[in-house]
Parts: structure tokens; sequence; C-alpha cells
């Protein structure tokens, strides 16, 4: 019981005016696998109720598209566990009913902790889970390090103001296609303990992305990977999410998208703004027969601008170098 | 693959004020699952491209409640294919992932036929299952040729026309707690093929029993049982449903609710106006507690809801008998 | 931060079936953008944390249809502030991220007052906000007074009954397109303190009102203009909402159409059924390339309907001589 899959019909309001399901929609999906299977494990044990929430998603790519009236079958498993949280391990399988045809849409890794519900603030013990050898759970404990050092390092960056752009941009440049949106949080959103659910904030973030990339380029548009996604502060009910995109880079055929997630409370203003979460999206673009299609350069003003695409070239080099390497691994 | 499993968290959206998961909610996933599974199943052949349609549910009861929070569980399998129609066997299972327990909410068996996706009002043959005994498939015909005739004889029957209520109805009186709601027909409720998902008319179904119950008795009031449903008709998009209910019977802890859909099309008028739908809702009412509390009687008015409270009465009696042999047949 | 953006895609749930965004999807956007920068100004002062309740909105056109797949952008802004309550003035453009044109939707202006979240019938002190000039400060008193005096006029006016149709009614008749709907209400519909959202309302109102004047021309029909609307009561969770339309005047190419709002409890049968709201909806009818087609003539049946036929031709009048003489006063 330490593994669980959902599925359900992709419907029409799932996907693009195309018909492309967006890559929000999955990451939600993998979400609530996660936390139906984290929260279960943590409450086989004596103590305090409690319920998973999302601390980290590791980077992950889409691998095909998904198409309305598909069945999308996400099962989830967890694969390790440290004193105070939890890795799952998530698989999103593609069927056509119509044709039988099955596909893999996504693989994902997810990290937990366990919050009781009689105190948020308090994270609970996770019961160990059996591991089938000595080795995978070293593989495991190795990634768990590295996904807390990563962790550590990032929770202070990117917390840079988002400067609102020019009044008439020119097309192609950054504040062109800079888009925000703003949502207020609904019982809807939340778990149990009245915490937005991590994927739904996904989903907020991937729809940004796609407004700035399509704004960009005009065409139709997919997700293709999303970076590594920490999630610094838990957000309530009654907060007001500010999630903001702008493009840092553009490749022959792909573009990054910064995404930034702002939290204020409605109602408690004394609790401020702060910075919740932010990630790297990448998008490409596709012509009606769903091949992909060039990108119109970004055009950038300015050092700070030059500095973000630099980053954004860095990681692009990086991910096509790990891609490079994965194959020749498998061969 | 002649099985399907599907499951989610339930929602606040689910479930009614009290926290209560309506009993639509569980339909309405029982019948995706349902869909899932036999379309599948009809397109492993040559052909035409098919969507299964729902035709028929059979009795079914809910065997516990579901909460909001609970993950309920849809398991879906064929266990028996005619010529030209499949019977599904689902169950559904809520879990609360807090304290681990399961219960059986609901069992249930639906009847589908393929319908081509080239020409909806062709019916596709449906290939074969194995079976594990040839008394097993003996059975399966023994309750294909039940409910072939039952649908026979329902096909002409409650066309009756629905009179409008007195304008200041005493209280208790059927004209008191009679409801209809109209629901347009969108994207999101139709198939591939741009037909009504049955799950959806179920769902509205049972919205309006839960309204007429609530206002007959002022309480917390959950579905327990549905009669046999035949979908006489398919629903196409862009019609609007006209869904009534009103009271027939109550016992002292017990009201059955008639419920009948009716649909005319905005576009095209030609097509008039039909009965698609009719069935019979039984509703309990609880306490704070959860307990059953007694229900008060329902005031007759005029033969014909006279006629109607006898008949209600009959299928009373006789759901109580069978009750009873099925407890001793268990023992 | 007395201004607040909101934007989101336009799905296929937004529309009807030729893809035209329901002007109730508008409205609600509108009315939470008006929702958010309300309750948000209303905290930054000492005392109970409240929410801002919808009590009026201006009469508004629609001024450009929106599809499927545009972006719909809402900006909201305080324009002006009483002891109790709050003038907001909204703007929604819409944005097609395919070939970047924009157009402007609607226009909108709203009132608010602020409720405590102790206390629901507690309205609290609105915090003044700045103005630019003296005269810009004068110019928002008028239109306060002026709503005053309007909403007080209208508060005690149109609770007449709605009688039910004659059973076979004549088509063009105002009986043959009456239609109401029922709504339970559910926590998606509400604001923090559980009172219902005064967007919610609306869309239900533009939704039954499309379907009466659907079912009179048998057309695409759109939502063209809105009369001012007076929230008269509050609408709590667990009410059941009766939403009723009918056809009171039809121009050429225009039809009139009357929706009230009545409310009652399920749980709470003291409370009684109260009306909660009342407006007057104007829609066109459109051909498959989007232009307007002519209205079949409204056939009257007695003094009552001939009243309200005389009535709304009063309005249409109305708003025909103040359309040209807002032409002439912008030339």
């Amino acid at each position: 019981l330490t593994s669980c899959g959902l599925c359900r019909i992709m419907r029409p309001d799932d996907a693009n005016v195309v018909g492309n399901v967006h890559g929000g929609i999955i990451l939600k999906m993998i979400e609530e696998a996660g936390c139906i299977v984290c929260t279960r494990h943590c409450n086989t044990q004596h103590g305090d109720r409690c319920v998973a929430a999302l601390v980290r998603v590791e980077k992950t790519e889409f691998l095909s598209p998904v198409f309305i009236g598909e069945v999308a079958h996400v099962s989830a498993e967890i694969t390790y566990t440290s004193e105070h949280s939890l890795e799952v391990q998530a698989k999103v399988m593609a069927e056509n009913i119509l044709t039988g045809a099955m596909k893999v849409a996504n693989k994902a890794a997810l990290w937990y902790v366990p919050c009781s519900l009689q105190n948020v603030e308090k994270i609970m013990e996770v019961p160990p889970i059996k591991y089938v050898s000595a080795e995978q759970e070293e593989e495991g404990r190795r990634r768990y390090e590295a996904q807390k050092k990563e962790r550590l390092e990032t929770t202070k960056a990117r917390t840079e103001e988002l400067v609102a752009p020019p009044s008439n941009p020119e097309q192609h440049t950054v504040g062109f296609s800079q888009s925000s949106l703003i949502h207020l949080v609904g019982p809807l959103d939340c778990t149990l303990h009245n915490y937005v659910h991590g994927g739904v904030t996904m989903k907020l973030m991937d729809e940004v992305a796609g407004i700035v990339a399509a704004r960009h380029c005009r065409t139709n548009v997919v997700t293709v990977a999303v970076d590594a996604i920490n999630f610094h502060r838990t957000i309530k009910k009654g907060s007001v999410l500010t999630v903001s995109g702008r493009l840092t880079f553009t490749s022959n055929r792909s573009m990054e998208i910064e995404v930034l997630v702002d939290v204020s409370s409605l109602v408690e203003p004394e609790m401020g703004q702060y910075r919740a979460v932010s990630a790297f999206f990448v998008f490409i673009s596709l012509d009606k027969y769903n091949r992909v299609m060039s990108v119109p350069p970004l055009k950038i003003k300015g050092e700070e601008e030059q500095r973000r695409f630099d980053e954004g070239s860095g990681r692009y080099l990086q991910n096509k170098a790990k891609r490079v390497t994965d194959q020749e691994g498998q061969q």
C-alpha cells in the first residue's frame, strides 16, 4: 500500500484550443497521487493524524503530448523515506482507448513532508518503508542528500522583484510577453488542513508560462520540461496568489520562462507579501501537424535581461549535455 | 484489460454542506469507469472506432456514506457481452487515508452499447469476452435476458406529463417539495462523439431528488438507493435538460422521489421535446450524528398522487422482502 | 494597492456551443476582481477582519464578444469611498494571443460594502482613498448619491410573483420561453464568510436569460447589456436559489428578459422565501457569421404582459436616446 494509481478521461477544459492537455493538469494529477500515497503511509502509525505537504518536485520532462479523450493513468510509489520526508516516484501513461495505444507522458519525483492536522507547523516522523535491497536504499539516500543540498541553496535565491514592463513594449522583447494572473485561493484548492495543494500552484504556474510562450510566438505551445520546483512556504486558504511569468531564454526551438509565485493575505495584511515558489518552464511551439517549429529569438534589453539569458543558456546547454549522456548510458 | 480502476479525493464541491458526498458523484464516477472499460474493449477489433453509451443501470444501493477528504476507489469489470451490449460490474470503496479505514460504498451493474464514431446511430458488434466457466456465462446470459425484458416493458411507460404545483402548496404535500432544474448541455458533459455522458444525467437527477427530499424534511438527506435507470434515448450537445422531481412515497424512515428528464434542443426545434430518462431515488434523513431520523408523512391530494403512492409502497415492500431474502441467502 | 488585475484563458465551458463566452462569465470575473480589491483595501485598518459584499452593479454593456482561447484581462480600481461603501470601476479587455489583437469587452461599475467576518450583519467603516483632484472626488460623490437614491427606490419594487406558464403555450408567447432553474449553493459559490459571491448569482441569471432568449428565437444568442442590479439581501451557504426568467419586450433586433432570484433555506425553514435580486438582461440573436439577426416578435397575452412590454419599450427607447447623446458627447 505504498503505491497508488489514479486515472481519468481528459476533458476539453484540461486542454488548449488545439486539444493538447496542459502540462499543469498532468502535474496536478501527479501531485494528487503523491499526496494520497504519502498521507496514507504516514497515518499508519500512532500519534497525530497528518497530511502530506509537497516541498519539492524534481526536474521533469514531458515525453509525449496527451490529448482530449485520452485516459491519463498516474501511478505513484514511495521510493524513499528519511526521518521527516518521503520521496515519491510517479509515472503518467496516456492511453488512447480508441486505438489501444499507450505511451509514457511523464515521469516525476516528488518530495513530501507530513504536517500534523492538530498543529500545521509540526512536521511528523515518517514510518520507514522496506527496501528490496541495501543498494536501493543507498541510492535513495543519495537522492535525498542531493535534493536537500539543492533546496538549501535555492531557498535564498530568486527573491528579486518583478519589474512591470514598459507601457508599449516592442514585439519579441521580455516586456512584450510578460504576464501575470492573480488567483484567490478557494476551498477546492486546499487540502484537509486548509493549505493549498502543490498541484494547484503548479497548474497556475504552467498556465501563466503558457500565456507568455503563446504571446511570444503566436502559435500552439506545449510544456516540454519543468525545472526542479521548491515550495519554500505553505500557502493558506484566503490568500491571493500573484503568478508572474517572463521569458528568460530562447534557443532555436525552445523557450524558457521563469515563473514566480507571490503570496499575500486578503484579510491579514500584516503577514506582508512573500515569494512562495519559483521555477523555470520550457515550452516549444508546434505547427498544426504537431511538428516542432522554430521560435522567434528573444530581444534582450539591458544587463539584467542579458544576465538571465546567459543563465538560461547555461541551463539549456547543461540539459542538452545531460540528455546525450543519458542516451549513451542507455545504449 | 477488461477492467479499470479510478480513484480521487472527494472535494468540498462533491458533498453537501454537512460533508456527505452526493450519491450522484458516485454514480458519475462509476459511469466514467464503465465507459472507459467498454470503449477500450470494443475498439480492440477492426472496423469503425466507437464509444460506449450507457443504456441501463441496475437498481443499486448506497451501502455506506462517503465524506469529504476520503479517497473513492472505483473498479469496473466487463462481466458479460452479448452481440451488441456489455455488462459492467462496478464497486466503489471509500478509504479514509487518515485512519486507513476502508468500506464498501456502492456496488452497481451497468449496460453499455458501442456507437460508431462515424455514424452515431450505428450500434457496433461487441468482441466476446472469455468466461472462467460455462456457468458464469450462463448466469450473465440470464441477467442479460432479464434486463432486456424489463427495458422493453418500461420504454413506453412513465411518459406522463408533470403538472405544475399549485401556487401556495401546503407543507408536506407533493406540490410543496416538487422541484425542477434546467441544464444546458456543455462540452464538459459530453463524450468524444458529443453525446451526454450517462453519469452527468444521473448526477443532475440525484441533485434534484436531494433538493426535493430536503424541502420535504428540512434536514440532512442522503441517497440510499436508486431504482434501475433506463436511458431511452441519447442526448446531444446543445440540448436543454429539464430535470424534475416529486415525492411519490414516504415510509417511516425513507422517501421515494420520481425523477424525470425531458430533453429539447435549443437549435433544432423540429426535434420536439422527449422524455429521455426516468427513475426512482430513495433518500433518508439524518440527524447531526448521522443517525437515521423519521420522515414527515407525505400528504396526498387526489387520485393520481394516491395511485403513485400505492405503487411506491409496492416497490418499498418488494425491496424490503428482497433484502430479507438476500440476507438469509448469505447465511 | 487600490487596483487589481486578473486574467485567464477562456475555456470551452465558459462559452456556448458556438464558442461565444457567456456574459455571466465576464460578470463573474469582474466581481471577483472587485471583491479582491475592496476586501484588501478595507483590511488595511485596525478592527475586525472583513470581506467585501457586492450590493450593486451599474447598468453595463457588452461591447465586443469574447471567444474560447482568448485571454480575458480584468482590471479593477477603487474610484470612490463613502463611509460604508466603495465604488469599483472595472474594465475587461479580450486578447487574442495568437494574433495579438486586443479589444474592450466590457466596462462596469460596482458598489461593495465591507462585512465583518466576526459578525456578518455588521458593516465596517471604509478607509478613505486619496483623490487626484477635488473634482474627481466630487464626481464620485455624485455617482454615490445617484445610486443610493436609485437603490432606495427599487428595493420595494419587483416583488411580484412569477405565475407558472400554461401547460401547452403557443410559440413566441411569454409562457413558451419562460424558464427557471434551481441551484443549491455550494462551498465553491461562497466567499470566506460563507455568503454567495454576487458574481455567482449574476452568472446563473445570465444562464437563465440565455435559455429564455434561445428558446424564443432558436439561434445563437449573446448578452449585450445588463440593467443595474441591486442585491437586496445577502445569500447564505445552504440556500436554494430559484432563478426564473421571462421575456418582457422584443424590438426588431433585441430581447429584454426579466430575471428574478428567489431564495429559500433548506435547513432554516423559518427564514421563509425572499426575493434577493432582480434585473433585466438584453440579448441579441446572431447568425453563423456572428451578424445580428432579427428577432421574432413577442406575442402578448393579457394585461400584465402588455404592461411589462410597455415598460420594457420605455427602457429600450430611453437607452437608445442615451446612446445617441453619448455618441454626440464624444464628438
